[in-house]
């Protein structure tokens, strides 16, 4: 299942260290726990809205700018995910021959 | 403060809306509780990731077109909220000159 907290981690994380920016700045800046942060970054804790927003004005980045981009990257996902589902198996293939070719 | 939420649950509830659909028809489908995805709509509770994506495949709408249209519905907020920032205060007006008409 595609996750937006996972796509959002990353979205939030690259722009971090675009700014170059250790997580214990912008944590400060937030006013959110390193610990926190770090979690959302790795997609494994859902922001709250009022903490997005306090991570994003410490990022100094609109909101907006972040979930339009994680809007793009889901939307490649899903356009992929798409295809894979359309996409013809692999061709069968017979039962496998073995020639022993020691007999 | 614009909370994501907020404009996540109003882009959710039209949605359902526009397709004529009930909360119990699509609280059921998405297998979330109705008094759940009603207080979703109304930005009263966060949804989860997972939970975003079973009432987005409920509503059968792509999960990066309802995020597009919440980051389009908040960079339209953030704009204006910026105009307010800027925009020059009401022209001073010096003090109030009274002319008593009756004297």
């Amino acid at each position: 299942m595609l996750l937006v907290r996972r796509l959002l981690g990353d979205v939030l994380r690259a722009t971090r260290l675009r700014q170059g920016r250790t997580l214990r700045e912008v944590s400060a800046s937030a006013r959110v726990s390193l610990g926190y942060l770090s979690e959302v970054e790795r997609g494994q804790k859902e922001a709250s809205s009022e903490l997005l927003s306090s991570i994003c004005s410490a990022l100094d980045v609109p909101l907006s700018e972040v979930l339009h981009e994680v809007a793009d990257q889901l939307q490649v996902e899903e356009t992929l995910a798409a295809i894979e589902l359309t996409a013809p198996a692999e061709p069968a293939r017979g039962p496998l021959h073995v020639t022993n070719v020691a007999a």
